[in-house]
C-alpha cells in the first residue's frame, strides 16, 4: 500500500461515469483499497511530497513456504515505485491507470479480460505520441503490481482470465442467479466460469463427498460417460492442463466451504507434479494468491511409477523420459513441500529409475473402462494416495 | 469401401466382447460397414486372392469446392492399400486394427479420445517386439484412412476429439438424457460436447432467432455478462480459437435443423478469416466431413478492415501486420470460395493496405460494452455482412 494515507473520506470526482451496479461487500472492500490509494497520492501532492507506492515484491526471494499453512507466501519486502524518478515514473503512471480502470470497472459491474483492460487503458497520453502502454506485456506485470499493492486478487478486480475446465457431479450451485444442478448436465457439463468469487457462485446444495480432478478434458469425458460421479457421489472436474484461475480458486472453496476433499488424477510425469503443485501450493509466480487459490490438503491419486507393473499395461505404453523431463523431475524433488516427503522423493526416484513416463490415458490398454471402473476406485477403497 | 464385398450375412466371433449397449441407428449402420470390410477380407482369403482395401485419397488433389452445394469435397480417386504388400502390410493391418477397435467401442456404447484408441490399439504383434502402432502419429491418419473408408464420421467411430467452446442462449436441448435450458447456465455455460451428433444431443425447444459464434471465450464472457443473447434472443457460442469438431458440428445442426442463420463474430486478420474458412467450408484436411461440419450460409459479421476509422478506435488498437499474414492474407483471398467474391478481396486487400489487423477486443477502446451494445446490434440490424 502507498507509504502514507488518510482515512477515507472519499473524494468522488468521477461519479458521473459510475453505472448503478449494486456493489458487492468484496467490491466494496476493493473500491475502498483503490480510493486509499488515490488519496495517498493527493494527500502527499498538498504536502509538496514525492508520492510512492510500497509495492510487495513478486520476486522469487521474497516467496517462501509457509510450513504451518503449507502454502507459498509473500514476504514483507517491498520495492519503491516514485513518481520523481525518470526510469520509475512511466509505471507509477501505469499502476495509478490500471488501478482507475479496476475502480471503473468496479462500479460499472462489468468484468474484462486483461487484454480487455490492455484496450481500455491504451491511449496516447495528451499532446505525445508516447502510448500508455506499448503492449500487453507491459500492462500485464502491472496488473500484478496492483494485486498485491490492493491486496486484491485479479478477479475481484474484475478481471477475467482464460476459462477451460468443466464441472459435473452431484452438486447445485447459483451462477448469477441461475441455479445449475451438476447432476443434469449431460455429456457436455457445466463450464467453469473464470470469476467464481461468492459474488458470482453459490453452492446451492451438495450431497458429492469428495471431488476427482483429471488433468485432461478427454479423461474427464471417459469418467463423466461412464457416471462415476454417480456411483461414486463426487464431483467431477477437469483443467484441460494446468487448471486456470478459476478451477484452482473453484477447488479451493469446493474444500474449504463444503469440506470435500480433493483428489487429482494426474499424468505419471514431471508435467503432472506440477500441476498437482500448482492446485496444492500455488504457483511460485502468484504467490500472493495461494491462501484462496491452492488446496494444500490436495491428493494425488495417481498415476504412479509403480502402476506399469501393477496395472500389468504393456510395454507398448512406455514412453521414454527425456533429458528435459529429467532435469524438471530433478527441480520439482527439490521444492519445499516435497523434498522432506518420502513418498514423494521415492515416486520421483521411481520414475528416474523406470526411464520412462505414463499417461493416464494409458490404463486404456487393460480396457476402456479400467481408470472409471477399477484404478481409481481401488485407490479410493484404500486410501492410496500421494500428500 | 473394400473392391470386393458380400451383403451382410453377419458372422459375429467376438459377440461375447460385447456390452449391453443399446445401438442407435446411425451405430447399426456403422457396424453394417464394418462388417462389410471385414467380410471382404473373408471372401478374397476363401478365393484365395489378395484382399485389398480402395481409400478415397485425402490429398489435396482430390480435394475440390462444390460451387453448388458451397462445401469442401472429395472427388473420385482412391488409393489401394494392399495386403501382400512389402510396404502396405503394415497400414493395412492397422487399418483393421482401427476399424476393430471402432467395432469395439460402438458395440460396448463408449466412445474414447484418439489417444485412448492409441493405447487401446497398441500391443507388440504376437511373437515378435514390433509393436503395432510406433506412436500417435501413425495411428492418426489411419483413423482418417478409415473414416473416408467407411463413410463415417470420426464421432460415428465412437471417437471424440478435444472439447472446448461453450454454449449459452434461447435454446433447450437435451443431453444424454438431461434436459438443459441454455438460458439458464450462469456465467460459465453449457460445454459444448466434442460428440453432438443426434444419438446424444437433441434439440427441445428453440426460441432463438440466431446464433451468435464468437472467436474468443474472453468475447464470449463479455456477451454472456451483457446478457446479448437475451436482449436479442439468440444462442451464444465460442470455440476457443478455431473452433473444434463439436462445436462446428452443433453450428451446422443449429442451422440446417433449426434454420437458425449463423454469425461470426472473429477478428480482422488472416486467422480470422481462416477460422470463418473452416466453419463455411470446411477444412481442407478434412474435406470429406464438410457437408455434416461446414455451414456454407455463415456470414461473417466483424471485424472489418473499415472499423478502425468508422468506429473510431485509437492508433493503439492498430497490430502491425508481420509478413507471414501478408502471406497467408494472400493465399486465402486465393481461396475458390473468396477468389470470386468481390467483397472479400476488397475486405482483404483493405487490410493489406491498412497494413495492420484489429482484434475484437480492440473495440473495449471506445467502451467496455461497445461491441454488445453498438457494434454487433448496428450490424444485425443494417443486414451489413461479409458471405
Amino acid at each position: 500500500m502507498a507509504k502514507s494515507r488518510k482515512s477515507s473520506k472519499r473524494p468522488d470526482p468521477l461519479a458521473e461515469e459510475r453505472g448503478d451496479a449494486i456493489l458487492s461487500r468484496q467490491d466494496e472492500r476493493t473500491l475502498e483499497r483503490i480510493y486509499q490509494l488515490a488519496e495517498s497520492i493527493v494527500e502527499c501532492a498538498e504536502k509538496d511530497s514525492e508520492p510512492i507506492f510500497a509495492i510487495p515484491a513478486r520476486s522469487l526471494g521474497n516467496v517462501s513456504f509457509n510450513e504451518e499453512k503449507r502454502v507459498l507466501q509473500m514476504g514483507a519486502k517491498t520495492t519503491n515505485r516514485e513518481l520523481f524518478n525518470l526510469s520509475q515514473a512511466k509505471s507509477f503512471m501505469q499502476t495509478t491507470l490500471v488501478a482507475a480502470g479496476a475502480k471503473r470497472l468496479i462500479e460499472m459491474g462489468k468484468t474484462t479480460s486483461i487484454r480487455g483492460l490492455y484496450y481500455m487503458l491504451k491511449h496516447d497520453i495528451k499532446s505525445t505520441k508516447e502510448p500508455t502502454f506499448h503492449d500487453q506485456g507491459e500492462c500485464d506485470p502491472i496488473i500484478e503490481d496492483c494485486e498485491v499493492l490492493l491486496e486484491a486478487l485479479r478477479e475481484e478486480l474484475h478481471l477475467f482470465a482464460d476459462k477451460r475446465g468443466d464441472m459435473v457431479g452431484n452438486i447445485t450451485i447459483v451462477d448469477s442467479g441461475d441455479e445449475i444442478d451438476c447432476s443434469r448436465m449431460g455429456s457436455g457439463g457445466y463450464a467453469i466460469p473464470s470469476i467464481v468469487e461468492p459474488s458470482v457462485i453459490q453452492f446451492k446444495e451438495c450431497k458429492a463427498k469428495f471431488v476427482l480432478h483429471v488433468e485432461k478434458n478427454t479423461v474427464w469425458q471417459r469418467f463423466n460417460e461412464d457416471k462415476f460421479w454417480k456411483k461414486h457421489n463426487c464431483v467431477l472436474t477437469h483443467g484441460n492442463g494446468q487448471p486456470p484461475r478459476g478451477v484452482r480458486r473453484l477447488l479451493n472453496r469446493l474444500h474449504n466451504e463444503l469440506g470435500l476433499p480433493i483428489y487429482c488424477l494426474l499424468d505419471n510425469d514431471p508435467w503432472g507434479y506440477y500441476i498437482y503443485s500448482v492446485v496444492k501450493q500455488g504457483s511460485i509466480n502468484l504467490a500472493y494468491e495461494s491462501e484462496r487459490m491452492a488446496t494444500p490438503e490436495a491428493k494425488f491419486i495417481g498415476l504412479r511409477s509403480r502402476d506399469f507393473a501393477r496395472c500389468g499395461l504393456s510395454e507398448g505404453v512406455k514412453i521414454s523420459l527425456s533429458d528435459v523431463d529429467r532435469k524438471r523431475a530433478k527441480q520439482i524433488a527439490e521444492y519445499p513441500w516435497f523434498v522432506h516427503k518420502k513418498d514423494w522423493q521415492r515416486e520421483i526416484d521411481d520414475m528416474l529409475t523406470n526411464g520412462f513416463k505414463l499417461e493416464v490415458e494409458a490404463l486404456v490398454s487393460r480396457s476402456i473402462s479400467y481408470m472409471t471402473e477399477e484404478y481409481v476406485p481401488r485407490l479410493l477403497k484404500e486410501g492410496d494416495f500421494l500428500d
